[in-house]
């Protein structure tokens, strides 16, 4: 155990940064109001323990209000992850905390302890909705508007090296059932020692179901959160696509390829949304303009980032960013003034036209040698349907082949040109259009992003909203989701999770180190839950299971998007619903 | 004639420049006091022409003084470019104004007009030395520091829309001799015709000698003026190394070239001189960094701009610069970035022997293959001797027989190492280390700067000086001159000489559009004064003419390098030593 706390000033960039190793380090200060001694003092000497909720981030200077349990009781398919909450709670400083949990056994089955991973769950600074409580887009300049509190999301090492004195500390417990663990219900403990109190005890208890969730591999919803391998490699102080670097990847891009990723998120382009991230995307290909005005590319750094990608099981499809950005210039190495250069043009002027037109026909010559070009498309987001035509024309003429990707609002006049279509939330598609598109093998999508007061995955919201999306995409009967950032850090994401533009968190859903959060795990709930609705639904359809598929869609028809999640809990309907989801 | 006066307003760079076709242009106004009208009135109502004097900037406003004189004779060799000043007064303004010069002709022989060129001498805005009179360099932010006014420099057309009313205007005749002249004496006549005015005529008589000068490809003398080739397109505003590019250069680099230059400037980084000039130098080589560290080079400009100045006639070396700029960054394309990036290291330092290394043998064998490595030197200027020896070492690693050229005080400890070496105005080359580096065929040579308060090529410097280098050459036994700027053009530079370093002038020696200058032209002079002393010493040592040789020597004893330019007259002291010399 690493017993040194190591922060490390960089001077150099005028900020406070965590070593490489990831050390233990200093959460920043909530000055919230919290119960203050005389609270505290009310508890045992001795430290407590319980299992709480994971619907809850518990606050870290208050007493936490739960009924104390010794034992977790859960159901789970076989090949599922489950989630539970521990708290512990002290009014006397721990030290070389660590928690460990046995093998869980049934009779002579085991799940063994390396299936289960245990954490801290670490403390990050947060804000709030915007002020209207409708949304939580827009600048936010100035931070003293929003109200800042720590909470709850970063799930830590099983090993931390202080609890001080009237202290919350929350543990996340992770079990994965093994694709091929026999029925029945498994039982372990779940233990925390360390220096000056007795070693605290859990009950853990799993009944795994006769049902089997497939591999994340084999999910079938889409999903597709986009990856900033920019962000990793400033946060790291790495070179960018060094080995350093993808060692910095590796635990992140885990998390996601764990989580069912369906997409590499790729750039073409400088900066395809003008640099709103703490770190810009760059473009992933050197296009080098010669002196005589022909183009050369280089795909070195997109084909070293997709095979990585690729090689971490995300592995379904390449979108490539982006024919229309945000600011419409273009970059280039120009070989006569030895520079970097800038196209500034528009869809259907010539220019554009000769900057893309020449590229493209060159991508894609270099896909198809890959054995790529088939999961490849170029993708646009947010942007006009006139913009897309003329983009789409230049697509067309360079490769009339070429997958088109577009996240934004739904119209009609494109529809049929795009391979992938993810609308934006409260949209849906026509109940035709979208049985044509499975039909022709298309994917149809939903995303929320800042827009969304309710459900997000902002630091501060309620985690069950992270697993209602999950539920909102089954009901919608959308493939899956997609969000814009999974890990555009913020300066310092460990400790601050707040940003200069939107509520806090909506730039990344973990944190460096492959410190997975609260979020992204009830994320993940979301997802199987939509996997076994799939399941589910299937198996009633060929056995005209009339009655379960009735009371499937019954309870679907909760997760609609409409203003309710903002009046109802999201946390009540999704125990609900799944409580039902595991009495089929 | 071109009738209309054409200035285009470049407001997306907020400054006035001439259109491209160099049509009439509006002189910047001299404010200082001059004759008045009363001075004028006294002369008679029709424009005045006299022969002048090539010594004298005669000034704009006020009545020139001199004698009357209808016939300017000369002496020349066959070979040999003569100049000669004539000026116009009038008190009366004058359009359409037109020089024309007849034919020369010798009994049956002919120097045809075409081997005459005639200009109008145009003001530009200058200034003066530093107010110690000591010298002109450094910084000159607030330009009513340093007096300003208008002078005779600039080598226009020979046709001019307006002179107005109460103004000199000066003409330049340049006489070429052809190679294969007969002697004799040559006469012919100068018209100026014009709107509302009687046709003024001059008489003009050259005696060509029965000696002859080489061409000035086959001049010994070392010149070496750096060119600035992003000046030029900067003006023209054309893309760099674009046919419209070249095109605007080569009238410029002509004048080089017919002035016998020996140098190619190329430049092998970005910034060697930090962007002291309007437009700092950049790197005609493309150095890309690959993700795996490798380096890739194109040599496309380089290529391109060595071609185009070989095919001017300028060929005999070309000179790299540098290894050791004025600020130690190097400049590559970095592929993982996709951007330009910069190498920070010092000779000695692991990472420049890197980038330098690894570059210099690439380009040797670049140079070998297109048959220049004999004639290419790696060159330095006024840097340490210990840098010095740290970059050779790296130069000599990767090929131990690449050429280094230098700029700089004489160092004893790198002198050996040094083939084209260029030491500053007032040191001198030992005498067995002349000797011995003209037995190996290495080149030693001097230079002036804004050190120098006189001799000088400032605008403002008095014609002569300019000539007065080519005899002070010859004094010191110097191989050739070299001057830090040829055409580093300021903002305007056809209507303002001054920059906001040194005194005006000190960046370039000729105007846009192949604009000659009456500096220009008297520092071909002397290069002429220096190649024929070479030819008449040569001669008279062949034939042990000691009296003749002594005489040479007494001569070229009022050109050495002492404080004595300052206090002496140099225009007595050229026109005193050229009449020694035709008298041979």
């Amino acid at each position: 155990m690493q017993r040194i706390l190591i922060i490390v000033l960089c001077i150099l960039c005028g900020r406070l940064c965590l070593s490489q190793n990831a050390g233990d380090y200093l959460e920043l200060t909530d000055t919230k109001p919290h119960d203050d001694e005389s609270v505290w003092n009310r508890i045992p000497a001795s430290p407590q323990i319980s299992w709480g909720s994971a619907d809850i981030r518990y606050a870290k200077l208050n007493v936490p209000e739960l009924s104390k349990t010794n034992t977790w009781k859960t159901k789970a398919w076989k090949g599922e992850r489950v989630n539970a909450q521990a708290v512990i709670w002290t009014k006397n400083a721990m030290s070389d905390v660590k928690i460990t949990v046995s093998d869980l056994t049934a009779g002579s089955s085991v799940i063994p302890a390396s299936q289960i991973t245990s954490s801290f769950v670490r403390y990050v600074m947060t804000d709030e909705l915007n002020k209207d409580g409708k949304g939580a887009c827009g600048h936010r300049p100035d931070k003293s508007v929003w109200d800042s509190s720590m909470v709850a999301d970063v799930l830590y090492k099983p090993e931390i090296e202080e609890i001080r004195t009237y202290t919350t500390q929350p543990v996340w417990i992770t079990v994965r059932i093994p694709q091929h663990a026999h029925p029945g219900v498994y039982k372990g403990i779940v233990s925390v020692s360390g220096k000056g109190f007795e070693d605290l005890k859990l009950n853990l208890e799993v009944t795994v179901l006769n049902r089997v969730l497939p591999s994340p591999e084999e999910w079938a919803f889409h999903l597709d959160l986009w990856q900033n391998p920019y962000a990793v490699a400033r946060y790291h102080d790495v070179p960018l696509w060094s080995d350093a670097h993808f060692d910095a990847m590796r635990p992140v891009m885990k998390i996601l390829a764990d989580a069912g990723q369906k997409v590499i998120t790729a750039t073409i382009m400088y900066k395809p949304w003008n640099g709103q991230t703490e770190d810009h995307f760059d473009s992933m290909v050197s296009k080098v303009k010669k002196l005589n005005g022909s183009w050369e590319y280089d795909y070195t750094v997109f084909d070293k980032w997709v095979e990585f990608m690729m090689r971490m099981g995300i592995d379904k499809q390449i979108n490539c960013y982006t024919l229309i950005p945000w600011a419409l210039k273009f970059d280039y190495f120009d070989q006569a003034t030895n520079r970097m250069q800038f196209v500034e043009a528009k869809p259907g002027d010539a220019a554009y036209e000769n900057y893309w037109g020449s590229f493209l026909k060159n991508f894609s010559s270099h896909l198809r040698r890959k054995g790529w070009f088939d999961r490849t498309t170029i993708t646009m987001d947010e942007r006009s349907p006139e913009a897309m035509a003329e983009a789409i024309k230049v697509i067309r003429t360079a490769d009339p082949d070429f997958k088109i990707s577009f996240a934004g609002n739904y119209h009609e006049e494109i529809e049929h040109d795009l391979y992938d279509l993810c609308i934006a939330y409260g949209q849906r598609f026509p109940e035709d259009v979208k049985a044509a598109r499975e039909k022709a093998g298309k994917i149809s999508t939903v995303y929320t992003c800042c827009s969304e007061a309710r459900p997000n995955t902002f630091t501060f919201s309620p985690p069950a909203e992270a697993t209602w999306i999950g539920w909102h995409a089954a009901a919608g009967n959308y493939d899956g989701y997609l969000r814009w950032a999974y890990n555009s850090w913020t300066i310092d994401p460990l400790r601050d999770s707040r940003f200069r533009t939107w509520a806090a968190g909506d730039c990344y859903l973990v944190y460096p180190y492959g410190y997975s959060s609260i979020r992204m795990e009830r994320l993940i709930e979301g997802i199987q839950d939509y996997e076994k609705i799939r399941i589910l639904r299937n198996g009633f359809t060929d056995k005209k299971a009339t009655g379960k598929l009735k009371k499937l869609d019954a309870v679907l028809s909760m997760f609609a998007a409409d203003e309710n999640i903002g009046s109802r809990n999201a946390t009540d309907d999704v125990n609900a619903a799944r409580k039902v989801l595991n009495g089929f």
